[in-house]
């Protein structure tokens, strides 16, 4: 084969592997080879576990038993998902060397598919702001964004095939689009979060890392414990072009690739109208820092008690200040709204198959201090929508910039099988 | 002071320690007297650290800043919410030692506002319905109900006057009313769950043990981060009698005790009418086990996948089967009726201040084996409805039997104002 293993999607390792044309020992071990290349520049690893990687890669190899739909595809794991082989810290120094007593649903779910966990990726402090070391890996002076820094960072630069992450605000959609790879926050409720640090729980989703529509695909059919089916081909979508009341915080080179991008998918033959939303949506990104800081304040009231000093100021006089100035009728005031603005964005989906809106402003910034502007995932992640970035844009320094696509709750597979005719028709 | 500290309320404590009537540390040392001379037959806790409770009680006896609303209450915590100093080993044999990183955030709330964590109480097998070793205490002989066995035995036999549980089908309310003390089971959401194993997501909530209404309104207070303030007097409420399509799995004498009740309260001045519910909510309790089963399924895979021989017979039989026999659509098709459920009893709630409901088939029935029957609860848990089982009834074999009270979701505090005042005219 003459294209190394680590290059491959999820999808062809498990072909390969099943049918015995790789082992998986093969395929962990171009993994761990582009690891040890790439990691010091990327950074995108708080734990590795390569030889119990490559162990359980043999073990795959000589069991006799049915092959799972993940049968020696090597992954990572946000460190904020636990797994009972290997220390989770949470980004922060409090956690350092802890070790949880079982596998998160999500990791145990893969492992059972014959996934192997090759480590635990950076996050940020908590899953919020404060940036782990992970760097760009397509310009290391460039935030990979955040908080599932690492995840993205490293099935960005063919690290590993896929990776877990998690959504709260913009975790998942913000660096998938910064580092250049297909990222997925399902509809609310729908994969399980046990073994997952909760950040605000109304809010949190997993997040699913991957570099084709496909693999996001199967990997969720291994998380809802259903047998893997590929995606059925779709007609042209109704797509509503939503550029939302932040419009104004796309970089205008976003808003022109955005605005061909409607072009581009009307002249193949979508139907491309302009979707306007509520304009009490407007009203969504206060409601969502009142939640989700309601929440995380009360979660995180034990290392704010005893190891307040070990918190960053970053997210002592952000995250923490709100969230301690928000009463519990401002939140369940807040909570309200974002409920009522579910059924009202049901109504508005009633016109469109997808919405096309930014998955973020521009490019991935320039520094590492910030993991960049969340306003483009706020408004959708409140909303409990599911949501897709495919990484079809270029921006003005060759680097990418994500197309988000938004469909209706509960229609994720809708969602995928959309993003992909999005996806050819831009190619 | 007469009474023994052991026999008062959470509020009686707070306002004595506040003032200087007691020591934290002469109320802690009461509680841990209570434990000594009872756990041998009640058997409510997993984990008891009574010297780290004294070390505690005196610390706060010697410290001089501001007092919390708990100061000096001595409290349990169900052993599936984690405590940083102490083990969490979720009542199965997988997890035995296991040391958990941090406190769960409902423990260090309630740490933070002045309470001592005595120890962990008996869990049945993560939550499920296998029994831990926890015996009724006004009836050694007979169950006291499950899943939070330990926090409702506990409070009822005097061991403490606040114990944290949870509930995802019956697991508060039931055993509250077995025991014959107070169980609240919070409108879904209200209270932060990190740190909690969970069963079933979208229906666990935590569940809180007093023996008065007010020490629940007061722990609520501090579990919401809110300034705690006494309960307003309510005038005469409007009682919707609510049989429940389960009414024939009601014991006879339950069912004259109900009826009695709602005469009693009517002559107290209270309208109460016939409440009767759609007749598609018989459909709950299928819907229920769907989406509970598929949930928990997902959430233990890795304690199916690694530590199988390990599960009890029960579980694996019981909810383990049934989640492996739902498929995602099921589960989804189960979650979406219940979410409609929800809508439709918001109309219920126009007519009625408060549902009076029963909170059990009757008595805690004879022998360990079972903890009980749970329909009774199943209705409410599904629509995500604040609960309240209060002491009220007595039954053929002189042992407590609990009236269960509803109110609409949001309405928590309302419904504690109107469960004082049921609770009153029945005295």
């Amino acid at each position: 084969m003459s294209t190394l293993p680590s290059e491959l999607t999820a999808g062809e390792i498990a072909a390969a592997t099943r049918c015995g044309s790789l082992t998986c020992e093969t395929v962990t071990r171009a993994c761990l080879e582009r690891i040890q290349a790439r990691e010091a520049t990327v950074q995108a690893w708080q734990h590795l576990a390569g030889e119990r990687a490559l162990e359980r890669a043999r073990a795959l190899d000589a069991a006799t038993g049915p092959r799972g739909p993940l049968h020696g595809v090597p992954f990572g794991a946000k460190d904020i998902i636990d797994a009972a082989d290997m220390p989770s810290e949470y980004g922060s120094p409090i956690h350092r060397g802890h070790r949880p007593g079982r596998d998160a649903a999500c990791v145990a779910l893969m492992r059972r598919a014959g996934a192997v966990l090759v480590g635990k990726t950076v996050t940020t402090e908590f899953a919020n702001v404060h940036p782990g070391k992970t760097r760009n890996p397509l310009d290391p002076e460039r935030t990979p964004g955040g908080s599932s820094s690492g995840s993205a960072a490293a099935v960005a630069d063919r690290m590993v095939p896929l990776a877990l992450g998690t959504q709260t605000t913009a975790s998942t959609i913000r660096p998938a689009s910064f580092c250049g790879v297909v990222g997925y926050r399902p509809t609310w409720g729908d994969l399980r979060l046990s073994g997952v640090l909760e950040a605000a729980g109304s809010l949190d989703t997993l997040g699913l890392f991957a570099r084709s529509i496909d693999d996001i695909a199967l990997l969720r059919d291994v998380l809802i414990g259903a047998e893997p089916k590929p995606l059925a081909e779709t007609g042209k979508p109704r797509i509503g072009f939503c550029r939302t009341h932040l419009w104004d915080k796309a970089e205008p080179s976003t808003q022109r690739l955005l605005e061909d991008t409607a072009c581009a998918l009307a002249q193949a033959g979508a139907s491309v109208k302009d979707a306007v939303l509520p304009a009490a949506f407007a009203r969504i990104p206060d409601a969502h820092r009142a939640v989700s800081s309601y929440e995380f304040t009360r979660n995180f009231a034990w290392e704010i008690d005893h190891h307040w000093d070990a918190i960053s100021e970053t997210l002592r006089s952000g995250r923490l200040a709100q969230g301690m100035a928000t009463s519990f009728e401002q939140y369940r005031e807040a909570r309200e709204f974002l409920a009522a603005c579910r059924l009202t964005l049901d109504q508005v989906f009633e016109s469109y198959d997808v919405l096309l809106a930014p998955a973020a402003a521009g490019e991935a910034p320039v520094g590492l201090g910030s993991t960049g502007y969340t306003g483009f995932c706020t408004l959708w992640t409140s909303t409990h929508v599911p949501a897709v970035t495919v990484p079809a844009l270029q921006g003005p320094n060759g680097l990418p910039i994500g197309v988000q696509l938004l469909a209706r709750r509960d229609h994720d597979r809708e969602l995928f099988a959309f993003a992909r005719w999005v996806q050819r028709a831009l190619r």
